[in-house]
């Protein structure tokens, strides 16, 4: 029977989001090791690094050995985050497939983040776009790339910045048509702080597709108030199709004062499967990849519910049901 | 400027769910407290006790005094859990405003948790309603009452059991309509084993409301799965406005197999707050609620983001506008 689910795309930004937030350096062979078996357990979409001198984050000095393994794998989309030119350059030589720079909309965040305001970073930002043209986009022996690049517009502190509090719908989306102009091909919305709720998801969804139309594709969102998954739910509901998680939520305490992890990516999977939607990734796997970070990283709080509580017996009977429910065009 | 934002009733239900689900037992004097400290915060509906054999459940035996002490409170509703017709006596005799009974749909669980079919306790259930029939409903001195008090059908394990797995719809459907025909004022769902998904909460609504309609009212959700809070958002899309809670998510360890805490109290009203509802509960107050918790079960663990995270800095401030945008009738 033909699977007529509709498809949704979890990206695995743990190795990139997870790893730089916490203190110490997961060894590069540990690394390898996760995107292996997140590969194995159908994650077909990582973002694996980011670009930023060593000195600042040396979680990620190992980016091109990283990106390199991540490349073994025909299938699998690998992601960067690159905050500025010379990353971008980096980056592209390395062969990733996409690229996520990071834009705030926050002029407070924007400077104590990149030492830039935000109309600053959108100039970076085209000149990415500029950098990525000037590709060769034939696929040839000196270029590992079949398919162009594309750039990702990843909006930080949409719905809500520590430093400035709430900013202004007005100033999203004035940033947000900045991004597009200077040559989008995705908008990213990221709750960089962990402040989103569900009436603001939606508003600030809707007001960015006013400007930015189908190119808003994604969102980044952290599990700080619980509301992970229900910022989720109404992003679903708002035609968002893509969503960042992170294995054990790792990157940050959901019980710390101000620590920020990204939406476990188990219970992120459990919820759309349970809804009906097709993630390609297998849950039984996903959660055995954990064993993976306990090794690498012994000592560092693993988060999760479904981990914990295990897959409800009904559950797998449940999804049969509702696979069998949606297919429309048996075979 | 008058309050025009919908109303959302939380009930408490830490003080019998969560107590009665830790090992240890609370002394009556910080039960007293609790009540006191939520009341304080701004909660109007609290199940604060159960009538079921102290040596069954030596958590509860102080029920009386606990109902009392919560009666004290003239625009407080007092809730109590009951499960046999000797407990609805003694709940009346106390004067509680709403009784709920725990009506199981799964045969298996049914029998397992109070010894009888769920055909057999939809006869107590109507042996309750006679009860409730029988007594006066003019206030006067022999009785607190001065309205008739509820009738709930706590409908358990309808998203699922863990003895026999999932439910089927029509066994939900016939046991909620056996219920009203029996006289329920209230159909409450309840998430028993925490195995709700969002998708289920909108079908088993949609199924129980088909044969209960307005008398469908509450849900009483667990978080073991994450998903307390998204199962809430699709029950308010749903229609639904009241639903249970537990201060700090006591009485269950949602990162241990197996244990179900209820959904948290605090993030709860910070999701319905930050939608636009109205609870009439003070966050801030409410949060400070749980050192009465702190106090009373040292070491206990004590869950919920929102404690630990805090209330964003807009949030204040975002609040004040969505009240403002949604008042219609300025004063």
């Amino acid at each position: 029977m033909k699977d007529t689910r509709e498809r949704v795309v979890v990206t695995e930004v743990g190795m990139r989001d997870g790893l730089q937030s916490i203190a110490r350096t997961m060894p590069t062979e540990f690394k390898r090791r996760w995107i292996d078996a997140a590969y194995a357990a159908g994650v077909r979409h990582m973002e694996v690094a980011s670009f930023v001198p060593a000195k600042l984050l040396p979680q990620m000095a190992d980016a091109e050995e990283v990106i390199a393994h991540a490349l073994t794998y025909d299938d699998l989309i690998v992601t960067a985050l690159v905050p500025n030119l010379k990353g971008a350059q980096r980056a592209l030589d390395c062969g990733v497939h996409r690229i996520v720079a990071p834009i705030s909309v926050s002029a407070a965040h924007s400077v104590a983040n990149v030492r830039k305001t935000p109309a600053e970073m959108i100039d970076v930002f085209a000149a990415m776009r500029d950098l990525i043209d000037r590709m060769p986009t034939a696929p040839n022996a000196s270029t590992r790339h079949t398919r162009r690049v594309e750039l990702i517009a990843g909006l930080s502190t949409v719905f809500g910045c520590t430093l400035q509090g709430a900013v202004p719908d007005a100033d999203i989306a004035a940033i947000a048509r900045a991004a597009v102009d200077a040559g989008a091909d995705v908008i990213a919305l990221g709750d960089t702080t962990g402040e989103a709720t569900p009436r603001r998801v939606a508003e600030v969804i809707e007001r960015v597709r006013g400007v930015a139309g189908s190119k808003l594709r994604s969102l980044h969102l952290h599990d700080t108030r619980g509301l992970g998954l229900a910022n989720t739910l109404i992003a679903l509901q708002h035609g968002i199709r893509e969503f960042d998680a992170s294995l054990a939520g790792l990157g940050g305490c959901p019980h710390a004062p101000g620590a920020t992890g990204n939406v476990n990516t188990e219970d992120l999977v459990f919820m759309l499967d349970s809804m009906g939607y097709d993630t390609g990734i297998d849950l039984t796997r996903l959660i055995a990849s954990r064993a993976v970070l306990a090794d690498a990283l012994p000592g560092e709080p693993l988060y999760g519910y479904l981990a914990r509580a295990g897959v409800p017996m009904q559950f797998a009977a449940h999804a049969r049901r509702l696979e069998s429910t949606e297919s429309r065009v048996p075979q």
